[in-house]
């Protein structure tokens, strides 16, 4: 049963489902939050639970530096070492090495990089990064891939190529257990041609999940919302669908309606430390001096459960002002309370048939008054 | 009712009892948290209720100048503005005047000073310390008193005539009512008969509890122990007694064996945000790499209860080298846990008159390791 994904309901070319793993279901759509260094920014894990997070990520690049996986290991595993025993997802390092990293050289081999923390000199291959992920220990794995600028035909042509060798090779090198599956990443940039080779290669793996990589990079949402319309009908339908680094309100309404079922995105807590808010009615700055005597808590919809609305505005306006630790806490806990009930909320509708009615009706309120 | 103080048993000179606020009954002694700008720093309110913690200090300097008294009324006082629902104690404003600011005039009147945030103009005195601390609601109010460094006769001499001064001046602005109880400040440094007199006029305005001002600031331990020594036994048996801005774990053996029944301190949070941890082997520095792989939680003993508990010293030290956020709210969990514990675990050894035994067995593990 384990990572057997369950269709629930379908509405157009949205799903419903539910996806098993070892440490408990997840039903999808899912948005997952990130645990770059095996914490969500601020967010205890008990807290996450309360918010009915299904599924963290945490990223391999970071915690292979810092504290290292082996030391992970040695401690139980991701789960236990960082105390969070829903399911876990871990990208494969290979978007950090290149956006985060002083590359000193990407071969067919792997890539040699220069930490960010300290200069050192570091290498990942499929074959490492495999090796690092098992020891990390999550319940989904990710194949390590090249993630070009989407929008240049040559470098996105290249890197198709070497994402599809290096996926074989995971595949090789990690043999299929009950307790880790190896999703597949699908490149291709915003080229039809490109994504349906790298879909039709990746399927071939006979995967347990597919992810659209290589979006939210540096095109536009329109360039984003139309690679999906034509990459997401060539993916099976037996598999989840994770469309990754993908987190904003508006397009999740897009990406759903399109037929993804699983998202990850730094966005709720990233925003949080800056002091922005989602609301139904819009992102706001939380520091605006409009909220100064504002008695109402952060989302006006009584519906909307989250600790953080035990607060004011204003108060929450004076923790942000006076950079209190608490307001970063509150208002991560409200910005992925808000992702997971936007999801959930896709999630019911498409169950009930009504999601273009949903994504119309939350579209005009969500953009509406924040344009 | 509201601010009778109950005694529950003595062992020598130490006391438990109860003091009885409008939010809910403190057992004393008691130790409190400070909740400088309205937020305990990195803790919800909900933790500080699973922490038993059963007194708050919120500074009165601090939120004068931001948000406001005026706001925080407008909220509906303190308690409804942090939603911290239990007794809150605010002090006068006089300890951060004089430590933070650069003033510009003392007077009889009151201080000039320019704000730590702005660099404005501001004057406190006794009746505005009144008001804003009326406006900001909390249960106990603290008489504006000028807090000078303990061993310079001639300086100490002044600031108690003007703090006698001042006390009157706030016992007649503050009309006594159920809702909020105003305690005087005896000063006098580490002098005995400054002390004596200071003690016998603040104790003449009959007020609801009584503190030891001017202590910690500068004195050495024995100096602290033995003003305590000669001050605490010209106090009122039936008020509760108040030692000001204390909290390292062993001077609250000797406060209590002495007879103070409320503590507050900055020394729980301010430890954690530069990585250090009470535990009863000492304090320790969380970043220290004889961490690195220890699976066992920071505190070694089983009845302990801290959600911090359901972590790894392993993980404590990657949260802190990494400057995790939670790393921050683990640690300022765990060590406000500890001194509330120990606090608790003294008020028990009271009321079971084995305090001497609790505190001799608590200081030779406390300090003989971490010296």
């Amino acid at each position: 049963m384990a990572f057997e994904f369950e269709l629930i309901a379908t509405d157009g070319r949205a799903r419903a489902g539910i996806l098993h793993t070892p440490h408990g279901d997840i039903p999808t759509p899912c948005f997952a939050p990130v645990g770059t260094q095996a914490t969500v920014k601020a967010v205890p894990p008990r807290d996450l639970t309360e918010l009915n997070a299904s599924l963290v990520l945490a990223n391999t690049y970071h915690l292979h530096l810092r504290p290292g996986e082996d030391l992970v290991q040695q401690m139980g595993g991701l789960h236990e070492f960082m105390q969070w025993n829903g399911p876990i997802l871990t990208d494969s390092g290979g978007f950090q090495v290149f956006s985060l990293t002083q590359i000193n050289k990407i071969d067919d081999e792997g890539v040699t990089f220069r930490s960010h923390i300290d200069g050192s000199q570091r290498r990942l291959t499929p074959e490492s990064s495999m090796a690092i992920q098992q020891a990390l220990g999550a319940d989904i794995i990710m194949a390590f891939d090249q993630c070009p600028p989407p929008k240049d035909r040559e470098t996105v042509e290249k890197a198709v190529a070497r994402t599809h060798n290096w996926a074989a090779r995971c595949r090789e090198a990690h043999p299929y257990d009950d307790k880790q599956a190896l999703f597949g990443i699908v490149q291709g940039g915003i080229f039809q041609d490109l994504r349906a080779q790298s879909a039709e290669f990746i399927q071939s793996l006979d995967l347990k999940g597919y992810a659209i990589g290589g979006l939210a990079v540096g095109e536009s949402k329109a360039e984003q919302y139309e690679t999906l319309d034509f990459t997401l009908p060539l993916m099976p339908n037996n598999r989840p669908r994770y469309l990754m680094g993908v987190g904003d309100p508006d397009d999740l309404c897009e990406a759903i309606t399109r037929g993804i079922d699983i998202f990850d995105c730094v966005i709720p807590t990233r925003l949080a430390r800056h002091g922005a808010a989602f609301t139904f009615d819009g992102r706001i700055n939380m520091k605006n001096a409009r909220f100064k005597d504002d008695p109402n808590p952060l989302i006006l919809d009584e519906a909307f459960k989250s600790y953080s609305q035990n607060f004011s505005r204003a108060y929450l306006r004076h923790l942000m002002i006076a950079k209190e630790l608490l307001g970063y806490y509150l208002l991560s806990l409200n910005n992925i309370a808000f992702l997971i009930t936007h999801v959930q909320n896709m999630r019911q509708a498409i169950i009930e048939g009504r999601l273009a009615e949903y994504t119309q009706t939350f579209l005009q309120r969500y953009l509406g008054r924040s344009q």
